[in-house]
């Protein structure tokens, strides 16, 4: 079917209590918050997960490790500071941390009564991309990390994206779960129009499928290069028999495509990770893997107009969820009307697995 | 007389609650909204009255209309979206309304259970402006649309204007009725003295007339083009006779020149329309229309010396009406003192013509 | 000794109520708001003490005065307007007012009945600084005016200058008394490491006593101009004898460097003048007097090195008592965990002198 059929008891899910977007991110899960390349050796970083600020050290010797980004002393950002050895020194009054987030020396102070240190963050590198994790430290060993799409497999090639987002993190998973919204990237895509196929849900998980109808004969190239042409010789429309699976699994998300063949051609995986205390903005990490076609090089020839491609993809994806938390800002709260059961699932998902918002910091 | 005498009674006026400041338009009026020339056949854009978003749209055919600018499903603003023959199409999902607000498809859903709608504005065009009507609709077709100069006038040339203002509507209103003020404008317009004649005023207008005297006898350009040539053969100083009539009929204002054989020479209408919904910013719409000398083709010569010295004018205004609002701000109400008995009057006007802020949306 | 020794008494200072970061200065003092060099002749300009916008008029006869800075009409910057003689006249309606803040013209009015006019501040200049007296001006006479460096002595240059900076003036003093602060400043000043020497308080002051140890033989050439060579004919580290002072009586701040022989060879003096209401930002007026070497014209070929040297000092600072500043804002309130005696010592007495924000203000 190419028309979506609500029943009651779906729209009944989307007008909750508390506001969706007033739901903050469950810490007690890995969260990307700097791409490794961002971290050179002997330096530290500063980044942020939901007004926390942290800093990232990778010390010349040994793993990254990740602080509270606050000297104990006067609170100045130890990110500002120094790496030497296995520990970094605060640039203001030299004051030094190790691993454990001890204070391990004060210049001009006796060694016998150090200050305490600052918090650390559980820390792990995969994938080009450092983690944290936010929450309870004590939880951190017992929650796996994430599959990262097909970063390190030789039969894929990975692009990394990471875009800063002026939105709730809840817009994002919304954005990308709705197919419909290809009617937005109308002038990238040309004239496809998704067709839902079916959905999947559990405890953790929301899913949707769909596969993609052609309404005009046009066809951008980048799009011809991933999805594959769609004509026969004659020229005339045919469908495209790609299927395409969106799924969260919470706190991530993923997109994958799988060809007739049932051959994975393209694998994205991506989180969105936020950056104010209120998460009302959005740092993305994403990893899309496309298969190598046969012919070596290829995949070379076409990824800068993959890159632009998808660059445009986003840039419109931004635009229009940013302009939704206007709205948000605006109304001072959710007006949504979702029509589409599989959002109204993925939207109780992100209620129940995530926590409130403390009003204090607003 | 050239002195303003100040009695008890009229002074009183100007202390009053609530805060002037605080006090908004009345939305049961025609505002224009924006220049007909801004909005293209086939397209939609994005205003404001006093915070309402609203996206005009001009169909291919029939006249423009005004709809909430806000889509029914997740508050996309519709000005971003595209004109498909009668309605607009919302850029993120494709749903479309028509003129009556209504939504008439939802591209992936069955036409047999559509959404609501949104909220419409009555709306007319007319002298080259958009107009809408913001408060009760059921009241539009009973209020008289307001008389815009001599737009359309062969004996006179008109301009348009429409700069936007960051302050309350009510310090451009004391802005122009009171001609003293002249003094902001001494570099522009040489050593002109305002001289009031006298004042009038009603249940929703307060004007006030005024002669120019002049204090020196050096004339700027432009402003001896507009107002004649003030001296004699022999170069003595001589009263000028024009008369100028400013006056806000709520919740328009107008200046008109008349000269010394009764002569319309100028005719300025304009509009101050809340933008924020605090509506401590402003956009004024303003039409000035000037008689066209006998001379054909003078009045082509010094119009732009005319839009130069205008501007001019305007830009001295916006800065002190700006730096009124900034020192409310800061004061966080009204200290004003007025001492002139048509401003107490006029202030007294906008006040019982207005209606109570919403304090909840500061 | 090297090392600071804590004492319980020491440190318990240092956590006290009201947060210091609230405290507002006591304006009973005489403040600088501007350079005189700033404020020509027949002109007016606008600074600011703590929020309070004042007018700086300096006539084309007598000193230079200060009014509130609105006009009493309409709440316009008077120091956008004109100086005709004697008096400053809004750029508005021409309202005129004298050193007196009486209302001496409104043009258009009767003189009979002029309104009333505007708050004055005790006003005086000295050392190239135009100081206003921003508290009850009945105390303004017994209030002394501070020393100015060495301003005016032949035997010193002295160089001005004022950045502002975005935090609490508190910051400022705390930056400066405490020498440890050195690292900061490593990349311009050498391995150089202050030792400190000893204290000195009492009800209005406090100050601190170093001497400058270098753990590195080289040495920048623009702190050798100043402090002196630190090296024996032989290339080996030698202690460097100078003494530093750095003292904060109330207002003011001090830091003056006397030689092996006892010599004054640098004088500074700064005042941290409150810029916005809530006294979160600053602007610095610094005078620092350097000692003119025996031989003529050395002193005016190392200025340019001084300034540039200066300048990069002082930017390490403001950046870090910006971030401190910052790390305030965002935990909403002070964390500081001091461990230097003085310092707690400077706290105690900033909070002593000072008064109680409003917090309304806030």
């Amino acid at each position: 079917m190419d028309q979506i059929t609500i029943t009651e008891r779906d729209t009944d899910i989307s007008l909750g209590s508390p506001d969706l977007r007033t739901v903050d991110c469950d810490p007690d899960f890995w969260y990307p918050v700097a791409w490794s390349h961002e971290l050179k050796t002997g330096k530290t970083i500063g980044v942020r997960y939901a007004g926390l600020p942290i800093a990232l050290v990778r010390p010349t010797e040994g793993a990254v490790f990740a602080l509270e980004d606050r000297c104990a002393h006067r609170q100045v950002p130890l990110s500002k500071g120094t790496v030497k050895g296995q520990a970094v020194q605060c640039c203001y009054h030299g004051w030094a941390y190790g691993r454990s987030g001890r204070c391990i020396d004060v210049p001009y102070l006796g060694k016998g009564k150090l200050p305490n240190g600052v918090r650390t963050y559980p820390c792990r590198e995969a994938g080009g991309l450092i983690f944290v994790f936010p929450g309870d430290p004590a939880l951190a060993d017992s929650v796996p990390m994430p599959r990262l799409a097909h970063v390190g497999d030789p039969e894929y090639r990975t692009r990394q994206f990471g875009p800063r987002v002026a939105c709730h993190y809840t817009f994002m998973h919304e954005n990308l779960m709705d197919m419909n919204h290809q009617f937005l990237h109308r002038r990238q895509m040309g004239q496809i129009r998704a067709r839902f196929l079916g959905q999947d849900r559990g405890e953790n998980f929301v899913e949707a499928r769909y596969s993609f109808g052609r309404t005009d004969t046009r066809q951008p190239l980048a799009e011809a290069l991933i999805f594959g042409r769609h004509r026969d010789l004659k020229g005339k429309e045919q469908p495209v028999e790609e299927v395409v699976t969106v799924r969260t699994e919470y706190p991530y998300q993923t997109l994958n495509i799988v060809d007739k063949d049932g051959d994975l051609m393209m694998d994205l995986w991506v989180a969105y990770v936020p950056q104010s205390a209120d998460q009302r903005t959005s740092r993305a990490f994403g990893l899309l893997s496309v298969r190598r076609p046969k012919i070596p090089f290829l995949i070379d020839l076409i990824w800068p107009a993959l890159a632009v491609f998808t660059n445009r993809i986003f840039e419109e994806d931004r635009e229009v969820v940013e302009l939704e938390q206007q709205a948000w800002d605006a109304q001072g709260g959710d007006r949504n009307r979702e029509v589409f059961p599989v959002v109204n699932h993925l939207r109780a998902l992100l209620s129940r697995c995530g926590q409130p918002g403390q009003p204090a910091q607003r």
